[in-house]
């Protein structure tokens, strides 16, 4: 069984009612890796017996530290429309008095898409494919396990080489798939938008404190388009904007090595000094 | 008193349960102007008492039409940490039943801000200041009252003069005031992030049915920038991403003529055909 099928595997014994546990596979430095909590909120969508249609948005706040052991997931489909349902997510685990406390909340929209008219903004960088680029070595001080969860071939924006504060920009291309690989869909496709190491420590050269406050995630893809990626590899792009008194966002894109785009993501960080 | 002021006000009659009205001032073709509906969720978080700090995120799910007519809000601070703060907010109306039927949900961040490094990887273009742009005239069919409540400066992406099917790209840009002028806070700043008309209207040079889903602001002002902005005026600009399968994306910075970032901004978009 691939690890991230373990991570997100959830039991239902009531409805909308899921129970998962934190997969030490995708651990970060404290807590879980933020992709693939996304990963395993939208998993409880895709698994509702009343979910219809695809993703088309997930947005995640995380409200507070998540630790490690068994979590439940609340989905409730909030509004059904014809076309559009819009819903409404809670993670919760037990507190030090044992009672369930929230720590991240999310909202979704599934929807029946249709074949319109198509177009990208966005168009795929001028890269070179794949074999082109080295595979990043997971070395150093930091290397939490979820890091091993990809395969990740840096073309632009790797993590500092030395913290000296030197301004790098804030631009990260990188080739991106499962290790192993893995066919792509939504949960892989939530969990890889959330790839991208805190802008402001390549932007800087200064490891300080950074945290995901919140996630989104839009997506282009549809079940076919995921399904023509299929282990193929993901060119995922991010850019800072914005740095103002203790937070900064950025916006990121990922596209199908064919050149589609899969999905764009925008993040706001915490961050300290 | 000011529009918007009148637009955004609330009563209490309970804790966290806010009551409002939709304003005429502000109505869009066939419901409220998706921005006033943002800046009264974000009132709801800013009047209710337990409310910590300042707006850092907002995104605002439009579940279902909204109605002219009373709503109430209920916004919950879902968990209160030491300089963070994430709520829960629910806008509704009485449906035909006569009973509350949800209608927009939403998730916010408020923080203490701390003074930290601060910088910028979105510089504001440069363009001339607004007096050198005409005021656009609201002129034609599309003239919903919204649109009056805005002094809006065209730089680029203007609404295309003819739906001849011709590609004008993406982008708009421009300079963007309340009408009449009103010192910038952060729920005029959150409904100036939707002031945009519809990107796929502007690419494709045809006047499809479009509406917003989702829309998320991301807050880089605190109230000390809010405050040097005054009545100033405000920079906005916004980019198409991804259009496919009746769903697009935009994202979107404003800057103050003084050249900060205040806001940067993204939402997806349902269109047809």
């Amino acid at each position: 069984m691939h690890p991230l099928d373990t991570a997100i595997a959830l039991t239902s014994a009531a409805p909308g009612q899921f129970s998962g546990q934190t997969s030490p596979a995708y651990w970060n430095m404290v807590g879980p890796f933020g992709g693939c909590t996304a990963a395993q909120l939208l998993q409880a969508v895709l698994q509702h017996p009343d979910c219809q249609g695809e993703p088309v948005s997930l947005t995640v706040h995380f409200a507070a530290a998540q630790q490690d052991g068994p979590f439940t997931i609340q989905a409730t489909p909030a509004r059904t429309n014809r076309s559009t349902q819009h819903w409404i997510l809670a993670l919760l685990q037990p507190g030090a008095d044992g009672q369930p406390q929230l720590v991240t909340t999310a909202m979704a929209v599934t929807a029946q898409r249709r074949k319109t008219w198509s177009a990208s903004d966005q168009p795929m960088p001028r890269v070179a494919p794949p074999s082109a680029y080295a595979q990043a070595q997971v070395a150093g001080d930091f290397k939490p396990p979820w890091l091993s969860r990809y395969e990740m071939r840096v073309i632009e924006g790797t993590m500092p080489q030395k913290w000296d504060g030197a301004d790098h920009g804030s631009l990260t291309q990188l080739w991106l798939r499962d290790a192993p690989a893995r066919a792509l869909d939504f949960p892989a496709l939530a969990a890889m938008a959330d790839v991208f190491f805190p802008r402001v420590w390549l932007r800087r050269a200064r490891l300080v404190p950074a945290g995901t406050v919140a996630l989104t995630v839009y997506f282009h893809a549809d079940s076919a388009l995921l399904a023509a990626t299929g282990k193929g590899h993901v060119l995922a792009q991010a850019r800072g904007q914005g740095y103002r008194n203790g937070f900064f966002d950025h916006n990121a894109q990922l596209w199908s090595e064919a050149g589609d785009l899969l999905a764009t993501s925008h993040q706001v960080v915490y961050f300290k000094e």
